[in-house]
């Protein structure tokens, strides 16, 4: 018997976090020998999560020599575990935001702060594992995709791989509350997100870059003109997006797009192309992401509905299924769980 | 002071029903003089429905005579209990589809069945309020709009008069579960519902033939290609559609289309253009319809936000307004209230 | 046609202080002068609830001149606006737990700090208006009861005052969400308190002694043994609280005791002795206390369930209710609306 | 590698029977061989239930031979498939109500019909793990507990076996709408249910017996009185029960009494004695029960709050800890996963 391997998780104290400490604790390859937390430090992670309690790990302030290490920090300071991390020989996957644009100019616009590690975006590898699976496997620092983007780019690249839509490109995004993270807002608190729906980041949710720089290697020559717009809804988990293009060929129809989806996502463990609109609920604790590409007749579009669970496939599963690749594991280890239901 | 009105409500058992009896229980102008259920004929109404035992009514097979009759049949049996209303003098505002749309040969497409009384679609009143007033105040029979229609021609009729958009339009609408009925589906079982999103009707909603018919109007010369896509949301009450559309001057900015948006909506008490996204639940208990238009610059895309309680505005409670026309009320009795929060 | 009486609310940005506002708004006797908060001053009503936007009013750190104010402060500081309204002649109803208790030490020992005006604890009365309807209509200063403890001495004075049940007493309630205000909290965190249910204040929750206080006036010569059990349940509004007590005869039956219910709240507007068991759905959006008594038979217990809005007949309704016999306007105007249903 | 045992589940449709399907796909030391439903005979699982595609399954009518069996039949009809697959040489965990109590007699009170099996009281055992393991390992037929009487008699055994409680016993449980089950009723509508608190069976609930008889055990001189009133909440999954009674000796603490828990329950792998109150939501997707007991040292009453996941310790969980035993596996084999937070 083989000792494991030993990987930390910077900032356990998220939803993404803990999430990944749930995962990983079930993880046949590696032990969680070190947990690090912006709060809380000094107590034990089960008197914080009493869902966590078996896993005998106190809250440490820095992270210990791992094998790989998992960053859940916030952009920007992310950027710095990272880099300290790199440093000390230490594998990444960084859940932030900070490696995912290449253009740091971008980055800049979009987060509002200089990059703090500009240097490093070139190596790094935008995590969207199924398209990405070698890069994945030989890279020392993955920025693991957002939630929104990973629901958005597998659902859109077959189609524009092949050719099959214009670049006018509409995204309509409902996405759980857990999304929004573990800090207290007002647009969190139960009595007002309860009951309710709304749309948010009218002007624009940093989300977008990264869908337009990973689409566009999929299209190439034609400028992509993408608008995304999320919502809030009502529940803990799950993303579902909507997405919307018009046909090349107004009369490609459904069952064409879902043989052409089916090819492009032949043999995958995760991406599922389902012949009926899937349902948030059916990805409920899993890692997968299920797709449904379907044709509106009468408007000539393509429409596409994906669906994951955001802290899974969006976040910590999508992390793990990376970081599977990196230390030499089966992509799916410990990842294979069927959805809760009901 | 003068007698009241005498109003009766066909099948009072579904949601619409009920939503009907409550508003108009609070009415200073109308009495609830005659109730008929497909079920439960003569129980006490509130019997079968707690909130409502201060009104002293019995579920009835048939309606007595009344001034006006609102049908909350489901369609084609709706139909013929509108004609024989009508043949006994008495006005009607029907909730169901029947009279909505213009044309038979649509109307049997959409609904797989042929239409009980063609001979009245010339001259029904499509019962959008704002849009068509003076021919709902003069006419014994307005055909009530669906939900979905209602929160999506609101939100796009100005755009579309004023030449703004072209005729390519997204609509991605969002629905609690009360739009599904009360009648018992797996699909609206709360387990299955809750903590889920889906999306549904992919290969066309009932709603897209009113929702073309009636945005047609204000874009005579531009054959409208409408997607529609509703989906089902973890909440009771509630309807946020959001809308895209190409502007055709890419440099119109959302404060142009807001102050559009307000001159063509000035002084209607029930619509207002608001100036941040506004929420299901500024909505919920209200007639309102809150209209949030926005611009993507980046894509030229105009974006508008409506949300709308799918019982009231959405139902019960624009029957009512246009009900208040027809029998000579303010257009606002009865239907004054502030939202309920949380 | 009279003017208006004017009512001022102290601290209107929380959700009892909103609710007051959403309520007084549709009242016909008053207008609201004045609202003040503890954020948000000098912003418009509007701006900050946009369910208010119809309220012109801008938010001010001080009351002006009414003829009464709610104050809707937590404790503590709310004494002291009471000492202040009083001094300058204005009429008050107290939302806070300040004038509740009569004891100045028990107060002490509950909210663990000393009374700042126990002079005036002789001479508030408590405003659970079915059961000092003459002190109330007299009262210059009315401390409205606490969510739980009206739906709890509600439920239990007429078996109490008939002498059928024993001195152990069991309640156990269920609350919405709002209950807890709008202060934001890790245990209201949307994704916390979703798909949760959870008990709290083991230890001892500040509405007991309320309790005991009242109900030990309907049953002077035994000391009662009360456990109160607040739960939280993932909903925004509403209580239902299960009341347990040994019948001291233990051949009573359920009928007999829903018949002394009956005439204990006969001709009572706003509290109903209900024929099955009630749910808090059924209070939703009203000023009603639904109350149920049977009898578990087999173990000799009286059971009751009540229900209630917890921000209504909990809170803003039973203030204005109270404020009603205070300004001599009738005891439910303002407050006759149907429940909310679905 | 030796070969796995076979299982089956009869009934396989409900939400046991899915839950179960989940459960043992991910077991180990079992291979679910066949699968029988009372309707979608001749359907794949995958069709009716897309979160268990992965189980290359056919519905069937009849149950193949295997090695033990799970009926997740309704009582009656469920005791018939039981005495056949007894007759065949199957083992069987039953998770009907037929094989529970031990009274012909009290099973036709309660149930309202003759008991199918009599001649098989005597000899199932009554499966709630923890307190009859070696009964269980040693059974061909094991009645699974309800999923209130687990969370209820696991709470209180410790207190009445150590005598520290009088006969006088209380139980308020809340529970998710799962347990009320897939079949369709107006009261799981999620209409209905949503934003509702709700009691029911006030006249006696059938779980109720199952309770007395197991807790008489512990308190053999003492004729308990229980009663025990169940509440629906608007979550999925979930049930959290509040017991009260009073303590025997008045200064008994809370900490005495958890320590006398832990000491009862010491070892355990699923029951936790936990040192706060806990939530339903820390058993979200566990086998675990989780218990807290406490002391109203004013009234001098024993409260235990207990949690579980109505689907898994208080169904398919529980009923696969007992498979474990009865096939020789380890008890906590396929159950050991961590809750589902948030």
């Amino acid at each position: 018997m083989t000792a494991k391997m030993k990987v930390g998780i910077i900032n356990v104290t998220g939803y993404t976090g803990t999430e990944l400490a749930r995962l990983l604790w079930q993880h046949q390859g590696v032990e969680i020998a070190s947990v690090t937390g912006r709060s809380a430090v000094g107590q034990k992670l089960g008197q914080v999560f009493p869902h966590l309690s078996d896993l005998d790990l106190v809250i440490q302030s820095g992270v210990a020599d791992v094998d790989l290490v998992f960053s859940a920090m916030p952009h920007k300071v992310s950027a710095e575990a990272v880099v300290d991390a790199l440093k000390r020989g230490i594998k990444v996957v960084d859940l932030s935001a900070d490696f995912r644009l290449k253009d740091a100019v971008e980055y800049e616009r979009w987060y509002e702060t200089s990059h703090p590690a500009p240097e490093l975006l070139g190596e790094a590898t935008y995590g969207l594992t199924e398209l990405n699976r070698p890069q994945v496997a030989s890279s020392r620092l993955v920025a693991n995709p957002g939630c929104y983007p990973t629901s958005v780019i597998l659902a859109l690249a077959p189609a524009l791989k092949q050719g099959v839509i214009g670049p006018q490109i509409i995204i309509d995004s409902k996405s759980g509350v857990s999304g929004a993270g573990r800090t207290l807002t007002i647009e969190t608190h139960f009595p007002e997100v309860n009951e309710n729906v709304s749309a948010y980041a009218l002007e624009g949710h940093r989300h977008l870059p990264e869908m337009v720089q990973e689409l566009q290697k999929f299209a190439a020559e034609l400028p992509l003109k993408v608008t995304f717009l999320p919502h809030l809804v009502p529940m803990t988990r799950g993303i579902l997006s909507s997405c919307y293009a018009r046909l090349l060929q107004s009369d490609t129809d459904g069952e064409q797009v879902r043989e052409l989806y089916r090819d492009f996502y032949r043999g995958e463990p995760f991406v599922r192309v389902v012949d009926s609109p899937p349902q948030t609920k059916q990805a409920l604790g899993t890692n997968l992401c299920l797709i449904y590409p379907t044709v509106d007749l009468r408007a000539g579009r393509l429409i596409v509905i994906s669906c994951i669970d955001n802290l899974i496939k969006g976040g910590a599963g999508q992390a793990i299924q990376n970081m599977n690749l990196m230390l030499g594991f089966a992509e799916t280890m410990g990842l294979e769980m069927p959805a809760v239901y009901p």
